[in-house]
């Protein structure tokens, strides 16, 4: 049925019907909704909806489907492209997952766990441990963003490099359709060739084809011992000579490559000056960490094999092994300073960019010269999780003159500058932060128009009223076309 | 265009434009491409079209959907689903990708290989290996499989366990659509997070969807050292307690978690008694692999902590170490030669299903003693990937009386019997050799109706002439309908 504002009244009545009148929101504040984590993007929702089951979301998506009235799936709303909060025009209904966050079971033998939508990561993490396991999802918000925003955004973090995004993570799915039919898909099997391949076309598509309600997560042993170091590498080309050392020497080992250039680490000591720099400043930093299956001693052996190695191959030039758990959790803490460090030193344009490995020491030299050239005194904050190919290319504004006059002025020329560069060396514009609102225009600039085209085609069959989160990742184009 | 037989003559001259005239093969014998490996299908194509590069698959796709003509898509020819030979109406055009073999890159700092479509599975391991890489998708028809019939068919093997399914190993895929264009997704990237996830669509779909033409594969460092072990349980119980301790000690260095029925290796005994077979008949079984970063010695100490343990913990009851690459070869000869010997010992009925490992011991149990009540003198065969929960669970007919006969009257009811136990344990009536021609119907009665809604919408919207290996996998339903 095509939206008409004139049913909105009955379909107050069906929502709370569906979930009952306490968990349909309207009116009062209600900006924790329909404003997003940045602040950018500030929506107003018909009205927002907080189910508790799985049947309770099929009831407001059969709602919804009957008034013609678009939805916006929302889990913990830390998403930093403004992909789950409502456009302003009142008419969309925000459907908060919140209230589904049990942990359904842990299949210990099986090294699973079914979660709903809107359990908090860090409470799915707990649960594991509480089990003896691991859940090796982690990120920055994992406080307050939820698994069903991990896989409609197929979440990253910093242990992607052992065991891959929180796609990889997940071997099942339940999935309400536009329609509100249910998707039982919580398979807990490491193996299934029954057919496409759903799970993986819901996990990143940013809740435009449905709206996850639960998952199935692989689970590892959590390793006896955890171990990190830093080392210092001359240029980016020793940073990517000691990665490969790494790999080869530690294997699957290795669950942490992160690399900070010097710019990067100078605003943490400017800013943050009682956090330990163990090492000497040097044009790259490397963060090393290694989880072990046996001991911290044997974690130890392979840190100082490597280590040692390096040095001898001239592919580091200094490094230091944290000698106890609080050391490792600082060096840890010196790299996740860097975001807060940028934000004290004022405006900076973000890009979450990824790379194959190989190119990286091209693209990083060739494209800090030309943005230099075109923006005398931008300074580069360049760091990330290089073992994914992974970087957070940030440029901030020249020091002197008005921040903000310089991002009115040539923020748009940057992001071109950068993404062109990325598009030539083969890279992705987002690597783990998804297009919501903010990279939609990007996407359908720089995406292949074949690749376009069958994505259109797919959210056209999957979501054919187009209510799905509209306005999100892709213009879904005429809806009557076909593939070319 | 509609099919119209009229046009075929013209087909024929553009399929000659396209690929050279040595490349259309017409009459003689081609057996080979229309005949499947298991020699249960025999088809009957229109013309076989061996191009020898992306732009004539595109020229090919171009021209059989110019004339409305169905396409089969194929590699080695070595499915055992029947996916990849024509029907008998010598109406299809059988692309066969076996010209297209080249390995375009390897990408050492990136740890990625490019490989198109027709390249032998063995062959690409054989090009990983000379750049010091490891390509870990190893099967049994490594010799004469292609990479795009392994990632058509989301094949399984033997290293699963450690580095995933095909899928897991993809990072990029080319694809020519139905209609001819190519999709140029060939990207290294371990993080990309723009759009839905194509590559797992076209992955598993069986060719009805488009054709693979190239993919990037995710390349290992290769491991000091490989080493195998064999222990014995008495019961399937212990089986998974041992899997569960050997992933806790070994973590990733665990590559192989095979297990052997008494009755499988019974009859390797019989029909093989020259393969030695190192620990005395026991209800069970369990290869175990090891590979590992270090060295043979590290491999080893793991070996010898862990099946201490495991003794102590009363979950295996003896041991052997394989003491030289020999005799693990040997292991591993063992465990490969139980086909053989089934096939050797007469008439079988094969399944390849999986289950959450959690749920394998009861689902043995209930199931051995219902087939055995319900077929008395039938013997189970039961055998695989303990590590995934994928068994090989075959039934081998009663001894005495017309094997053909048991087959032809109680086949049907076996399978039954079997599926409708694993889908009461949670599984999959198919873990890695997929649906093909041979379990269509079974999928359509066994899927839940929305995964099979939301799969024929998916299929009607890139293929919407329904042209892509018609009647494989999937019946599409009406062509006109949309998702309820």
């Amino acid at each position: 049925m095509p939206f008409n504002a004139s049913t909105l009244p009955t379909l107050l009545a069906d929502l709370r019907a569906a979930v009952g009148e306490a968990h349909v929101l309207q009116g009062g504040d209600l900006s924790a909704y329909e404003r997003d984590w940045r602040k950018r993007w500030h929506g107003r929702a018909f009205a927002v909806v907080r189910p508790g089951s799985t049947a309770e979301v099929a009831a407001v998506l059969r709602a919804c489907a009957g008034h013609g009235v678009a939805v916006v799936p929302q889990g913990g709303n830390t998403g930093l492209v403004g992909g789950s909060v409502p456009d302003d025009t009142g008419t969309q209904v925000l459907l908060n997952l919140g209230r589904m966050n049990r942990v359904r079971a842990i299949d210990v033998a099986n090294l699973t766990m079914t979660v709903e939508a809107g359990c908090v990561l860090q409470a799915a993490q707990e649960a594991a441990e509480a089990a003896g396991l691991l859940l090796p999802l982690s990120l920055a918000a994992e406080g307050s963003c939820t698994i069903g925003g991990n896989l409609s955004t197929n979440a990253g973090g910093t242990q992607v490099l052992r065991y891959g995004n929180a796609r990889e993570l997940c071997l099942g799915l339940e999935v309400v359709t536009p329609h509100g039919e249910v998707w039982e898909g919580l398979s807990g099997l490491r193996k299934d060739n029954t057919g496409y391949d759903l799970r993986h076309l819901y996990i990143g598509s940013e809740g435009t084809l449905g709206v996850i309600t639960a998952a199935v997560m692989r689970l590892h042993p959590q390793p006896a011992a955890s171990m990190t170091a830093l080392a210092v590498c001359e240029s980016v080309d020793q940073c990517v000579a000691l990665l490969q050392l790494a790999q080869a020497r530690a294997a699957a080992s290795l669950t942490g490559f992160e690399v900070m250039s010097d710019f990067a680490l100078s605003l943490v000591r400017k800013h943050f000056p009682q956090i330990p720099q163990p090492l000497p400043p040097s044009p790259w930093t490397v963060l090393l960490e290694i989880s072990d299956a046996e001991s911290a001693d044997h974690a130890r052996t392979i840190f100082e094999g490597l280590l040692e190695a390096a040095l001898e191959a001239g592919v580091i030039t200094d490094a230091a092994v944290a000698s106890s758990v609080a050391q490792s959790r600082s060096m840890w803490h010196l790299r996740e300073s860097i975001s807060m460090a940028q934000a004290e030193e004022g405006l900076n344009i973000k890009h979450d960019i990824a790379l194959p490995v190989s190119r990286i020491p091209t693209f990083v030299a060739s494209t800090d010269a030309a943005l230099e050239q075109a923006f005398p005194g931008a300074r580069l904050v360049n760091f990330g999780h290089l073992g994914d190919g992974n970087l957070h290319y940030n440029v901030q504004v020249p020091v002197g003159g008005s921040a903000a006059n310089f991002l009115a002025q040539h923020e748009h020329a940057v992001n071109a500058l950068v993404y062109d560069a990325v598009q030539a060396h083969g890279g992705s514009i987002s690597a783990e932060h998804g297009i919501g609102a903010l990279k939609r225009e990007e996407l359908a600039r720089r995406k292949s128009p074949v690749a376009l085209s069958l994505m259109r085609a797919i959210k056209r069959a999957l979501d054919p009223g187009l209510r799905m989160n509209p306005g999100r990742m892709l213009d879904p184009g005429d809806p009557t076309a076909t593939v070319p």
